[in-house]
């Protein structure tokens, strides 16, 4: 079936039925706007996500079921990095009225069961017909335990940078798909399938310790460039040190040159974040807690917002700190979050 | 110049700029959610539209300041349907790369200016480029006393049906200006910045006599239809007592056979709601201290719903309770919210 057959009040009541309902939702879809509580003692966190066809994904290489994951994953990426809970989320979604309903159908069943196996809700959305691409537009709020939540402007000179779980294999994965080879399925689990760092980020919001903090989606080195910016410092990373996982690296074999994916691929959606080095065994106790590894790979230090790079003969050279531009011409990626 | 030149972080600087800050804003744009106060006995309201171009607005006929006030007043009139007050906006933007700068700046000015008219502040969003269309993804949240929520589920048989301000004009002007014809400046006006009845819609819920409410943004026969179904009851509708201006009557008699657009033309952004017929005379008092009209057009009555049209003569007859559908293939027209 078609969606211009199932139409748009078809397809919202098929959405509403498989929605659910969580604690604190007083009104859910199907009214002008979500009616919610917010528990005393608790911030409202609000993050928002425009997903767009062959500027984010493409369906050549993507399942319906891992997009609607992978559209909530990143979204509930940003809670899990400023230390919240995820709780409701709000799905905009446009497609074009030829499409297959069995599609749609795929990716609302891996958008709702990333959702909820975060404890979280839809309780919102839109739907309309796009005259050409899919367009998704997610939505989600968390809370976070009254002043609590770690933004990315408080390192200070003297910390250390820590980074959870491994860098680069969604980039390798991804990379390896363009080329049409066929990554290992730990790696392409991590491409389509990422697991945001909600309960890590949560144990190191609570601990107190976390000077800065921000989720790895436009690449190690880019994300740390936000947090030197805001919180108006230099840094320095050590590359020897970058966490990479078994199959990143007997992937690397054949694709050589492909190493400094673990520093400027993106798309790990790993925290990335800045503490006391007296902290660190404190916070690697948090984390091993909730089955995650960290590891220092660098320094906060003096100086106006530049990020230096050492390499394994501890020459350090300094590194462009722009990131990725999604307007910029050149570097136009098909996929890119 | 164009947006490619000015690039992703330099269009998201000027937003910042221009964004201003606002009570109960912990932290803004430029982390990876925004943080924010809900206060103590408040519930929070929430709603999210999608605006795709040639779906949603053409710029054949729309300047850019008109589509950045329209996509945040027609979300702004969601949180005024429920009783509530606004408080935050996220606006999710993507355009192609050429697209100029100036076309940008200009919708962001009418987005910030609606925003600020109505006391809420720009706390967040995302851009990036589309292949094609622009996107628009607006969410905004806002608050209610704790119980004060108005939904569409509350109407009684018994109750009369009450809207404010006028119906039609919106439609009409769009028809006008779909034909090549000038409508009046007011006219055009409520097509192209219409204002959410957000003081009127407080008013109302903060009186406790409103049973159910929602916004005419489909049509007012559709959305009375959206109140009987959720409210399980059936309606009617008087023909002869819809509110029209006096623009939209002479408009009338270059273009008969429009008059329909006053039942089912959409997009007015009046509030419609349902209360006891001896609350009237309170809820009139109430909508005049905010300088709007009420008008009673029709009555709840018992029965599976449906919703029947009396004529001057008194003829009952029913009326197609669909709607407006997004996704069907016959009835798409190139400019409905």
């Amino acid at each position: 079936m078609k969606l211009n057959q199932l139409g748009e009040f078809g397809l919202i009541d098929r959405i509403r039925q498989q929605a659910g309902s969580g604690s604190g939702v007083v009104r859910g879809i199907g009214d002008d706007a979500a009616v919610l509580e917010v528990g005393a003692g608790e911030q409202l966190l609000t993050s928002t996500d425009l997903l767009i066809e062959t500027c984010h994904f493409d369906f050549t290489w993507t399942r319906p079921e891992d997009l609607g994951h992978k559209a909530i994953a990143v979204n509930l990426s940003d809670i899990a990095a400023m230390g919240g809970t995820p709780r409701y989320l709000y799905l905009g979604l446009a497609c074009p009225g030829d499409t297959e309903v069995d599609r749609i159908e795929g990716f609302l069943a891996g958008a709702l069961r990333q959702t909820e196996a975060h404890g979280a809700t839809l309780v919102g959305g839109d739907t309309c017909r796009s005259p050409g691409p899919w367009v998704i537009a997610v939505t989600v709020e968390g809370v976070v335990p009254q002043g609590e939540a770690v933004g990315r402007d408080g390192a200070r000179p003297g910390d250390v940078v820590l980074v959870s779980g491994t860098l680069g294999d969604s980039a390798l994965a991804f990379t390896m798909l363009q080329k049409g080879q066929r990554p290992s399925a730990f790696l392409a689990g991590r491409h389509h399938r990422p697991e945001a760092r909600v309960e890590l980020g949560r144990a190191l919001a609570a601990s107190g310790r976390v000077t800065a903090m921000i989720d790895v989606s436009d690449g190690l080195a880019a994300d740390l460039g936000h947090i030197l910016r805001a919180s108006g410092t230099a840094g320095l990373l050590d590359l020897s040190s970058l966490p990479t996982s078994e199959d990143f690296r007997q992937s690397l074999q054949d694709n050589p040159g492909m190493a400094d994916l673990a520093l400027n691929g993106g798309e790990d959606y790993e925290l990335l974040f800045t503490a006391a080095d007296c902290d660190v065994p404190l916070l690697r106790k948090q984390a091993a807690r909730v089955g995650l590894p960290v590891t220092v790979v660098g320094e906060i230090r003096v100086g106006a917002p530049h990020l230096l790079l050492r390499d394994g003969h501890g020459r350090e050279t300094p590194c462009d700190l722009r990131g990725f531009d999604h307007f910029a011409d050149s570097t136009e990626p098909a996929d890119k979050t």
